[in-house]
C-alpha cells in the first residue's frame, strides 16, 4: 500500500475535453510550484525543484480546478498547487520510511542526496504549501489541507501500527486507505468547492484509486509498475487483496511476512491471484467509481464540470484495467 | 550545530516573577498539547504525546505569552501551543536525521518506533499546528508560524550542503543559524504580538541561543551537555568555534572532518578550545543578548512585561556561564 503516485492516463482525455480553459489553468499552477521551488536560494531550490519537475500528472491540483470550475479564480489556483506541495512532501518522506531508490524512474532524493536532505526537503514543500495559501489568507484552505495532513500522517502511522498483522481486518484497511488516500482527493475536491457531495465524491474515487493500487502491486506486471511484485508483501503491509485471500483459504494465514525474500513474495503474490481477491477488490473499487459518479448528479455542475469530474473517475478505473 | 532543545533555568526565575498571570497561562498551553496529542486515537497518540510530555521547558510558548501579556486571550494560548508543535515536529525529524538513540535523556521516537514512525510522528505533530490555527482562522499567525517552518528547513538543508566544508564563511554559518533558531524565536515574539522590534529581540536572542550551543558542543562536559564533545564535529557541522579556530591557526585546516572517530573529534575539541575561540564566540553571543534587551526599549511595554522578557534574554546566557 505505497501513496499512489502516478496517475491515470485520462488526465489526457480530460485535458482534450476541456481544452476552452483547463490547460492554461494547469499551467499556472505549474508556475505557482516552479515559483515555489526556485524561492529557497539556488542551491536549496534544487531538489525541491527536481522533485516537482519530476513528479505526475497533477491529478489531486487538476481536482481542484475541475470542481472549481472555470471561474474559480486564483484562490483554487494556488489551493493546487498548495495541495500537490502537501503530496509530493509526502512521497518524499514515504522515500525516506521506504529507503527506496526510485520514484518515477528517478532515483529518490533519499538515495541521491541521503535521508537528511529528504527529510528537510519534504519539511520544506510542506511549509510552502502553508505559507503559499497563509500569504493570501486562504484560512478554510489552510484548515482543509491541515486537517487532510494529519489524516495523511495518521494513516502512515496506522499502517506501521498494523505491518506484518494477517489479522487486520478490513475495516481497519479501509480505514487507513481513507486517512492514507482518499482524505487528499477528498481535500482536493474540497478545496474547489467546499461541498460534501463533492468530499464525498473525491473519498471514493481516492479509496477505488488505493483498492486498485494494491491490487497492482499483487497482479504485476513490474515492467508497468515500475517495482517488484509483491513489494506491500515485503514491507510487511497486509493489504486488502491478502485479507480476502487469507479468508478464502486460511492455510494463508501460517505465511511468515517477516521472512519474505522477493521469490517467496512473488510467490505469495500467486497464491493470493489464485484465491479470486484481486477480482473482489476490482469489482468493490469499480463499484466505489460508480456510487461516486452517482453521487455528482446531487451536485449543482453544468453539464461539461460533472462530464470532466467523470472522466477523471473513469480514469482511476482505466488505469488499472 | 544541533537544533537547541534545552532550557535557560531562568525559566524558574521568570515564573517567580510573573506568578500573577504566566503560570496559568503556561498551564492552559501544556492543556491544548496535550489534546493535541490525544486527538488522535489511542495508539496514534501515545508517540506524539510521550514527545509532547517529555519536551523542555516551553521557552518557546513563554515568550509568546510574555509578549502577548496578560491579556493576550485565546489566541496567543493557540499560537504557544502551536509553536511548540512545530519545535517538537523539528526535534522529531532532527533525530531520524541523526540517527539520534537518546533526545533529554530518553529514547528518541526514532530509535524505539524506527525511522518511519518518528518521520510520520513528526509530520503529524507539524500538521497538527496548522490544524489548530486553522480551526480558529488564525490567519496571521499562520503566516508566520509557516515562514518560520520554512525558515527551519531551509536551515537544515543548509547545514547538509555545508557538512565537512572547513571553508564555511562566518556569513554563511551566521544565516544558518538564523535560519535554524533565531527565526522560531522571532517568530514566537511576534506571534504574541506583532512588531519588529519584539521580532528582532527574539532573532538576536536566538542567535546568541544557538551560538552558545554550539560553544557548549566544543567545551562541554558531557555530562552537562548529555552528548559527547564534539557532537557536531562528528556529524561533519562546522560551527563558529571552529571557523574562528581556523583563522588564528590555519593549519587546523588540514583537519580530517570525515576521518574523525570520537577521541580524535575531542582532541580537536581541545584545539579549538586552546585558540581562544570559545571565549570569541561567547562574547558575541552576549554582545547580541545586550543589544537585544537595549532594543525592547523601543517597543512600549509595562515594566512587569519587559521585565520578564530581560530575565528571559539572561536565561540563554546564564544557561551557559
Amino acid at each position: 500500500m505505497t501513496r499512489p503516485s502516478a496517475v491515470p492516463p485520462p488526465v489526457t482525455a480530460v485535458l482534450d475535453a476541456s481544452s476552452r480553459w483547463l490547460p492554461a489553468r494547469l499551467g499556472e499552477v505549474e508556475d505557482l510550484l516552479r515559483e515555489q521551488a526556485r524561492g529557497h536560494g539556488e542551491l536549496l531550490g534544487v531538489e525541491a525543484g527536481e522533485t516537482l519537475r519530476a513528479g505526475g500528472k497533477r491529478l489531486r491540483p487538476l481536482l481542484v480546478l475541475l470542481c472549481a470550475g472555470a471561474d474559480g479564480g486564483k484562490d483554487a489556483l494556488r489551493a493546487a498547487a498548495a495541495i500537490e506541495l502537501v503530496h509530493m512532501a509526502t512521497l518524499v518522506h514515504d522515500d525516506v520510511l521506504d529507503d527506496a531508490p526510485l520514484r518515477r524512474g528517478l532515483p529518490t532524493i533519499a538515495a541521491t542526496g541521503g535521508r537528511g536532505r529528504a527529510t528537510a526537503v519534504g519539511d520544506l514543500l510542506f511549509s510552502r504549501a502553508f505559507a503559499l495559501l497563509a500569504e493570501h489568507r486562504q484560512a478554510r484552505a489552510i484548515e482543509l489541507l491541515a486537517g487532510a495532513s494529519v489524516g495523511l500522517a495518521r494513516g502512515e502511522l496506522a499502517q506501521r501500527q498494523d505491518a506484518f498483522d494477517l489479522e487486520t481486518s478490513e475495516e481497519r484497511y479501509l480505514e487507513r486507505c481513507r486517512l492514507k488516500t482518499a482524505t487528499l482527493f477528498e481535500c482536493a475536491c474540497r478545496l474547489g468547492r467546499d461541498e460534501d457531495d463533492l468530499g464525498a465524491f473525491g473519498a471514493q474515487i481516492g479509496l477505488a484509486f488505493q483498492l486498485l493500487d494494491d491490487v497492482l502491486d499483487v497482479s504485476g506486471p513490474p515492467e508497468r509498475t515500475g517495482k517488484a511484485r509483491g513489494a506491500d508483501l515485503l514491507d510487511g503491509t497486509v493489504t486488502l487483496p491478502l485479507i480476502l485471500a487469507v479468508q478464502s483459504d486460511p492455510s494463508l494465514r501460517e505465511a511468515d511476512l517477516r521472512g519474505l525474500d522477493p521469490a517467496a513474495a512473488e510467490a505469495l503474490c500467486e497464491r493470493i491471484a489464485r484465491s479470486g481477491a484481486l477480482e473482489t477488490v476490482r469489482e468493490r473499487a469499480l463499484e466505489m467509481v460508480g456510487s461516486a459518479k452517482e453521487g455528482l448528479a446531487a451536485a449543482s455542475f453544468d453539464a461539461e464540470q460533472r462530464g470532466l469530474l467523470e472522466l477523471v473517475a473513469d480514469g482511476v478505473v482505466q488505469r488499472y484495467s
